[in-house]
């Protein structure tokens, strides 16, 4: 059998709400060493992908590998129900055909649980070679949601470019062109506003902006995103769940018209 | 003529509010006791039924029997321009066509007068008999409002379990199924969230989720809701509107398909 | 060249706001003594006048007269991308044909260029003659938006008429009537909360809501409003922006029916 209990619930209904306008349905893989998802978004164009460690878990155990299939709007409908503050428990039987959420609220008077039919969902799991990047920028996650939904308003694809000093968001659209520059700064004082840049070399790739907010709905997981840039690799887009994982959303860049012709 | 006025007039905002989506058009009826009404919801389902006593009103005069016409939806256009803060009173003249209300803000620097044309509306009065209930639970009403808007992100019905230690909401749908339980709780801490629970028997009765969504919009009015159940009667779902009265809705339960066939 | 620097971005966030519904495009003239923008808004009814000073500015300079025309949307689109506490400068090369808006993060960390494509607007500038006014009621600019959006919900239009102790909000419509009276009140201790009334005569005009309705998107402009109201000549709904300037909105009065036909 499978069960896992988180007591910071919400954490769990974040991460289900970050993903679950970009991917229709998915397999959650679970096995002893964690509780995993991957899944391409409904248009194949970006992938997800979502690690929570067993460690992360107050209390989790799992006999044998499982991956129960579920359409995330249905797992949200259900998790949205969950109070804030509830503990949260999965439980599975091996072999069952769905899946029990328990809540619990905090002075244990209230007791809730929802039962979730669970599908068969054909996937392959793609391996993310792990790579070095040519640059790594951490950002206020916040920040970068703001930025990505204001150029949404000028443009459809943002060129990101970063050197030692600063990262840069550019684009242009029908009405003008807008250039929003983030400059690195290791604040001390507020950790949470801190922009740092770590760069071998300078990068500069263009990206749909539609995909990067959709990434953006992680925002509350998160202090910080970090995203990792290469000349001709996807960007990753990183969200860290503080003590349990990681939430990480990968987009191909826009190969630019010039070097189609070429 | 009639005349009443209500130093906190905001309670006359939520009254209308909680019933105006569930009923159309209705009769209040003022006499020398206080102000009422009673109507059936527009698909003649579930009953409403509201009184204000005259005690509850700072002034109250009501010379003859009058039974007042209106449409639901201009009175909330209405009641929605007083201040939360404001003084509401009501006036009417005997045979007169139309009820004014004044609004007074605090201060007395804003006086606003509203008349609002009266309407002939058929209507019968119902007796409601005065029942033993097998069971009334009395629950927090914004964690009733949020179990029945929880359920019905699952199901259609909701099925009502009392037992002497806790009550059980119960639901099933396409996706899945849910259960909530609350335990009773006579919290003297937090006299706000308690959940007291009074049995002769047991009970368990099914009812349709829409229409106690309906009635949960009375939530603001009181910080508890009690339910009145019996096998084979009407729920009552009440709201105590604290030193002036009460608002009660009647609904019929669910008969089992088996019992039907039976 | 032109180039203004305005610490306080907001302000301009909130000008635009307040006129971008009723104005679709307008040009914005820029010379030495200040930048300013007359136009009527898009069904030729009302006028707004909007003038903000030089010295309003934290720096300004007009080398020579200037005329920029904007999509009030476009520019709305940009401005809303500004932080609140942004400082924000314009700046555009004589004969350019974009205007670039900077936007600078308190802590200069966050840097924003947005460059809109300026457009040729025919416009032709109408003289405001100074007038003498019958009536000039100084009231809180949230109670004038709350009057008249509360008697939208009964009429189209209001009677303002002013005498030396109050101003008087008056309309009716299908569902009934409303009268809504704010007393003068020139209050010291709250002088956010006063009403001032200065009369020569009484007057009683008649107005659309509609308008006043988008009038009043202004609101965040300014503690106050002030109505200047004269016997046959448009009001005056003039919101001042503090140290800065002023928007104007100009409306002919209704003409009553029985004048008409007499």
């Amino acid at each position: 059998m499978f069960e896992a209990r988180m007591a910071q619930g919400s954490l769990l209904k974040k991460v289900v709400e970050a993903i679950k306008d970009l991917i229709e349905d998915a397999n959650f893989d679970c096995n002893n060493s964690g509780f995993s998802l991957q899944a391409m978004d409904s248009s194949h164009v970006s992938l997800v992908a979502l690690s929570l460690r067993a460690d992360g878990f107050e209390h989790y155990r799992c006999d044998r590998n499982v991956s129960m299939g579920m359409k995330l709007a249905n797992l949200s409908k259900i998790l949205k129900c969950a109070g804030n503050d509830d503990a949260i428990t999965m439980k599975s039987e091996d072999n069952g055909d769905t899946i029990t959420f328990m809540f619990e609220s905090p002075n244990q008077e209230r007791l809730s649980e929802f039962d979730l039919k669970l599908m068969d969902i054909d996937s392959e799991h793609l391996g993310i070679p792990e790579a070095e990047y040519d640059a790594t920028v951490k950002l206020p996650a916040s920040e970068f949601q703001r930025i990505v939904k204001d150029l949404s308003s000028i443009g459809d694809t943002v060129e990101i470019s970063v050197n030692k000093d600063a990262v840069k968001f550019g684009t242009s659209g029908d009405i003008g062109s807008a250039n929003i520059m983030c400059r690195q700064n290791k604040s001390v004082d507020k950790p949470e506003e801190s922009t740092e840049i770590d760069i071998n070399e300078p990068v500069a790739l263009t990206f749909a902006l539609r995909y990067l907010n959709s990434f953006a709905k992680a925002t509350p997981l998160s202090t910080h995103v970090v995203l990792k840039l290469s000349k001709d690799l996807p960007v990753v887009v990183e969200y860290h769940v503080p003590d349990v994982g990681r939430l990480g959303f990968y987009l191909a860049p826009k190969v630019e018209e010039e070097e189609m012709e070429a």
